[in-house]
């Protein structure tokens, strides 16, 4: 659906429930925030459904917002920024065939749902709320230009991403306009480090690992450093950016176990290489400089696996 | 002078040689640049004057804009994002008095030159040059949103800062409409890290001092620093800004040794203290955020005397 079937299909229903997706971030967060408060301040009932992966990093840009009980059967239900259903949270799979509207940015969107609106060429699914709530006509309000910024600063690393347009820009001055604390926002989400976290980087970078000429560069983030620095689920975001930053790093690979016999990895690129063909090897998928496919097996299988995927895509070594 | 008056005396003239400040940085290097170009684009003869201070990192911003030879008698000298003659590169200091123009965005400004144009509402001097460029009628062409972009991104910390506002947004908009690639610039710029620095970084991290509960961080760079890990001048960007990265920290203060007995001290505070004020009492001064001053003695003595010079203007231990 386009950006005007989509207001026009929220401004025919109520009692909307929004769906975020599992390991909750700023972009699926914002996103399910604004359009909550955007609804409501058009005379709607609306909410989110509460995630239980919610930390404490993001949950108070849902406050006010979170629906607790049992999901009522009038809900209208609305998934924002989850590519396919399986990323949904454990505990919302069993509403999976009732989704009724889908808002997303994701190329590889499974195509989910009643209705959709998909807009790959969206830096954030909160770039496309934004453009809904403005169709919608639903004043923005500095509550909800707050969830919005955080949905759009943190889903481009603050404006630094190649997925930036000037249409982010654009955005990001509409909502600068109503006098939201935007820099408060980015030192909590890019700056802020805790000791722990601190730590933490340290033994990751102290571990780094360069193949394949210094192309590849793979890091680890096992069980054991997390008990080590004591460091929490939220001490651990966007720490696969940190391969990529290192000069000649191409392929940036982290892998991060998440028990004995299960690792998720994340793939970030340079221009030269697609992260989610990558990825898509292993059963993976998301966008073309970052992706993420999940493993079984432990660390070391995990590595001798994307290693491979990486050179049957890219001809390395 | 306005942005207005500012363009007509520029279109006035001719014959443009613009200086850049010692220590060059993106704002500079970026405004001076741009500035250059889009005179140039305007039919009239502009250059930069080479500055011996400009590293490889933003050299190529400059390149095609150099003017190596002795300064001509007709040359209209233009300072940019120089907020006093001190500030000048030792060699540009016989030119003082010959400053016809002075374009900058620090509220300490002194002053100086035979007129000014000054805005410390704008986040960058980049950001007033492009508003002047825009009321000379001078095309904004990628050659000229490049250098542009480079001033507007890094003065603002990739619009992460306080001094963003939705100007700088709109700013960057049209820039991003021209096609630059903007996401390469802030790669370069943000997150790309030499081996070497990312020595210096765990170095200097390593050694950080808390005091004051935790409010006051307090870093050093040293000159055995600089040599145990072979970083270069470009490798000690922006280190002043990790002790205000630490949860709790209000203070951060970078105190790097320049020689054994002169150090240059950095200080960056949240929006409870200025830091122009703290470095005023040593001679120095900067932004609301963002200060410096110069110390002769030590390393120890420098620490010294910025911790007292804290504690008479926050009242803290």
């Amino acid at each position: 659906m386009t950006i005007h079937e989509t207001a026009r299909a929220l401004l025919a229903r109520d009692n909307a429930l929004i769906l975020t997706h599992a390991r909750p971030d700023g972009d699926t967060v914002g996103s399910a925030a604004a359009l909550c408060l955007g609804l409501r301040a058009l005379g709607k009932t609306a909410h989110v459904l509460k995630n239980p992966d919610m930390t404490a990093r993001y949950l108070p840009y849902a406050a006010g917002c979170l629906w607790e009980g049992a999901v009522p059967d009038e809900a209208f239900l609305i998934a924002v920024d989850v590519a396919a259903p399986e990323l949904l949270p454990e505990a919302f799979r069993p509403l999976e065939s009732y989704v009724a509207l889908v808002i997303d940015h994701h190329p590889t969107n499974s195509g989910y749902g009643r209705a959709r609106c998909v807009r790959p060429d969206r830096a954030s699914t909160g770039e496309i709320i934004f453009e809904i709530l403005t169709e919608m006509g639903a004043p923005l309000t500095p509550e909800i230009a707050l969830p919005l910024y955080l949905a759009v600063s943190t889903d481009t690393g603050c404006f630094r991403y190649s997925n930036t347009t000037a249409r982010t820009h654009r955005v990001a001055a509409a909502l600068l306009d109503t006098g939201i604390p935007a820099a408060e926002i980015n030192r909590e989400m890019f700056e802020r480090k805790t000791r722990q976290r601190l730590r933490l980087e340290s033994l990751v970078m102290g571990e780094m690992e360069f193949l394949d000429g210094g192309r590849v560069g793979l890091c680890r983030l096992t069980l054991e450093m997390l008990e080590k620095t004591g460091a929490s689920e939220d001490d651990t975001d966007n720490i696969s950016a940190l391969p990529r930053r290192v000069e000649g790093v191409e392929i940036g690979v982290t892998i991060r176990e998440m028990s004995g016999h299960i690792c998720k990895i994340s793939v970030r690129t340079s221009k030269s290489w697609e992260a989610n063909r990558i990825c898509a090897r292993l059963g993976g998928g998301g966008h073309a400089r970052a992706g993420g496919c999940q493993v079984e097996g432990d660390v070391a299988e995990a590595r001798r696996r994307i290693l491979k995927a990486i050179a049957e895509v890219t001809g390395a070594k």
